[in-house]
């Protein structure tokens, strides 16, 4: 990685769906070279993006991927289709699943680590846990603990009495990973924020915690992982991921950004 | 009962805080003949109401919340206290849970069926599933099931492609009860919602009853319902969870306002 570049352009914040405008003011520079090629993965590839690249359907790996980018303008810039998961044999069975963008964050990561099986986890709003075998993502599902989390704290009967943003209590939030194994499930577990406070047992920051360990528990509670785990995301977010991990005994590997990177030079061929 | 009286004055909206002359306003009329009594139930005995009627402690039936009614004017109007359990023998273990309202339900709707033992169900914004043995409640446990399903419809990304206030599709509801009995978990299925509308394959008003399938099956999934259940509250209500409890193979009594209104008087000791 050279050079890094970030603007608040989210394909909901582009000035008239202006796509290519945007594109060029951000990243002409870029691609003046000759052979200079653009690989653009997550929502740009979305219905509501630059074009809509067509999930390609598990198990898929790097190979179907590259297969089936979408160009924009040929050998130059290219959106990353992302992948789906559970239709069924004939496509209308089952619960179908989606991700944009973390399937280059799995193959990157697979790259840099030389894994080719194992279980890949990618905390955020919606946090994926994906399978991977032979070097494919066999299947994985999301589950919409960062976008409750965000609900909860702020919009329910429990942000009363919760500092949504306070700093993390490492003992209040393993405290609520272990309540959330107890197993009378979130809705009933995440009123205990409320009860908790009500007696004055609970101030305003550890709830913010307890509530985080709670959800993140009960990603894990149903997932149960198994011995080894690929995390991959922001360190603030790893760091809890990992602390309920461990109270699951698994150990963990970690990656950043640079799982994007590697992913989409694997996606381009690159040794 | 011969007579009801409604008005949007629930505790956040008592102007200045001025519960005596609020309830002066509404039922100075009804106070008037000699030994008029009232009993209140609900939020207005919260810490935010007119005066803090201390939760009491489960196990409890009538006779222990009629010993422990706070008295606004001895003999004449009384606040009810609600219902705490789970804070362990020394009230500082375990994570507490409260109810306020729901206890007068259902000592009412013992005392309309009769029945002394049972599982008694109060469906809405915060659900209560509570134990009777003897006459008492023994315990109890809540569900935010209520509000969960106001933010995921409304606030979350769900709200695309969802129509909060859409009619009852029964055969999406159950779909979704039995899609939260595969076990994944409440994260997992509600984003179920999601990948489904973007394959076209589940549209904005049954995407509605879908989530509250979802939503209303977790509860049952952890609650494990047994053969027979005493449902307590609004009819629209009471529908989806006899709908739900049906999956189950629970048998359902049900009980509306009804209920208050027999519990009060079972307070006051009337036969």
């Amino acid at each position: 990685m050279l050079e890094e570049k970030s603007a608040p352009l989210g394909i909901l914040n582009v000035p008239n769906g202006d796509f290519a405008g945007v594109f060029a003011a951000q990243f002409s520079e870029w691609m003046k070279p000759a052979g200079a090629r653009c690989l653009i993965s997550g929502m740009a590839g979305s219905r509501q993006g630059w074009a809509e690249a067509a999930y390609v359907k598990c198990p898929a790996g790097p190979d179907e991927l590259a297969r089936h980018l979408l160009w924009i303008e040929p050998g130059r810039i290219a959106l990353v289709p992302g992948l789906s998961d559970g239709q069924g044999p004939d496509g209308q069975q089952g619960v179908p699943d989606v991700m944009r963008g973390e399937e280059v964050q799995i193959f990157g990561a697979m790259r840099l680590s030389g894994l080719r099986d194992g279980l890949f986890v990618l905390p955020g709003t919606h946090s994926k846990w994906a399978t991977v075998r032979g070097g494919r993502v066999m299947g994985f599902r999301t589950h919409m603990t960062g976008e409750v989390y965000g609900l909860l704290s702020r919009h329910s009967i429990l942000a009363r009495t919760l500092e949504a943003d306070a700093p993390l209590d490492e003992a209040m939030f393993v405290k609520g990973v272990a309540q959330s194994r107890e197993g009378q499930g979130l809705l009933h577990e995440a009123f205990g924020v409320r009860a908790l406070a009500l007696f004055g047992r609970l101030g305003p920051a550890p709830s913010a915690s307890y509530l985080s360990g709670l959800l993140i528990g009960e990603e894990l509670r149903h997932e149960k992982p198994g011995s080894d785990v690929i995390l991959i995301g922001a360190p603030a977010l790893l760091a809890r991921y990992g602390l309920a991990l461990k109270q699951y005994g698994a150990r963990v590997r970690t990656f950043g950004a640079e799982a994007t990177w590697a992913g989409l030079h694997a996606l381009r061929g690159d040794r």
